[in-house]
C-alpha cells in the first residue's frame, strides 16, 4: 500500500465530509453535523480560508473495500497566543479503520506540526474526549501536555439564542 | 466616564501588551508571557493578520490614574469547526480594575459576538480557569455551556521539544 500526504483541493470535500462523518460517529457525537461538501468547499477553498487541510491519498491503482482513494485527514487552522504568538490548532485527525497502525495518522500529524514550526508557531495543541484514552495515550506519550489536568482550563462555548442574545445586548447581567 | 469600542490599530499594541500582562498576573501564569509590541503588530497588522482585537478608548479628555486611555481589549480569532463550520475564539478579554463594573467588559464582549455572528459564526468559545469562579459563573449566566464539563473536552498542547520532534518525526511511536 502507497500513500501520498497532500494539501487539500476543493473537490476533495465530498471524500472530507464523508470522513467528518465517520470520525463523529466514532465520537459518538454524529447528530452534531451539521456541515455540507458546499460549505467546506467555500469556507476552505475561497479567499482568506478558515481552516486548512492535509489528505492521505491512495495511489491511483489502489483503493480502500468500499472503493476510496482519500482514506485519511489532518483538518487544522491557525490561532494566536498572546503569551507565546503564533499557534496551530488540529481540529480534526482521522483515518480510516483499514488502514491505521501504518502510521499514516503519525504522518499526518507530523506534517501539521512541520507546516506550523515554518510558519513561527510555537504550539500545536487539539482537544481530546476525556474517555477517549487510546488518543489520549498516544498525544502523550508523544510528549503533549494535558492543559485541562494541567493548569485547569476548561472550554466554554455560546451557540444559537446565547450568542444572538450577546450581540444584541439582550443577556441576563 | 466616556468611552468607545473600535477595532486596534497597530499603534495601540503597546497598550496591548500592558494590558496582556495584566491579565496574565491575575491569571497566576505571568512567567509564561514572552509576546512584545514589535510581534504583536507584525501578527496582528500586516496581510493575512493571525488575530483581531477591538479595544475600549476614554474619550481624549480622560485617562486612568496612570496615565492611560485605553482600559480594555477583546483579542479572538476565527476558528473551524467541522460539525458547525466558522467559529470564533476568544483569546483574552481584559477590562483595568479601576474600570471595572460599568459593563466595559460586556460591551467588548458583545461586540466580538457581533463581528461574529454578520460572518457567518455559529459559535463562540473561550478558555477559563477552573479556578476562576467568578468569570465562570458570569460565562454560564449569560448562556456559556462548559464544554469540558458537558462533553468531556480536554485541551492537549505540544510545544518545544515535543512540537519539533513531532515535525520532525522523531517522537516515540
Amino acid at each position: 500500500m502507497e500513500y501520498q500526504i497532500r494539501l487539500a483541493r476543493s473537490e476533495d470535500c465530498k471524500d472530507i465530509v464523508r470522513m467528518i462523518r465517520e470520525l463523529a460517529e466514532f465520537e459518538k457525537l454524529s447528530e452534531q453535523v451539521e456541515i455540507t461538501e458546499e460549505v467546506l468547499q467555500k469556507d476552505g477553498f475561497a479567499e482568506d480560508p478558515f481552516y486548512k487541510c492535509l489528505v492521505a491519498e491512495l495511489q491511483p491503482e489502489q483503493r480502500s473495500t468500499e472503493g476510496f482513494r482519500i482514506i485519511g485527514y489532518a483538518l487544522y487552522f491557525f490561532t494566536y497566543s498572546t503569551w507565546k504568538g503564533r499557534a496551530l490548532f488540529l481540529e480534526d485527525l482521522y483515518v480510516m479503520p483499514e488502514f491505521r497502525g501504518k502510521g499514516i495518522g503519525t504522518k499526518l500529524m507530523s506534517k501539521v506540526a512541520e507546516v506550523g514550526l515554518s510558519l513561527g508557531c510555537t504550539r500545536l495543541q487539539l482537544s481530546v474526549l476525556d474517555w477517549n484514552q487510546a488518543a489520549r495515550d498516544v498525544y502523550v506519550r508523544r510528549g503533549a501536555m494535558n492543559m485541562t489536568a494541567a493548569e485547569g482550563w476548561h472550554l466554554y462555548r455560546f451557540q444559537g439564542d446565547a450568542l444572538k442574545a450577546l450581540a444584541e445586548g439582550t443577556m441576563k447581567a
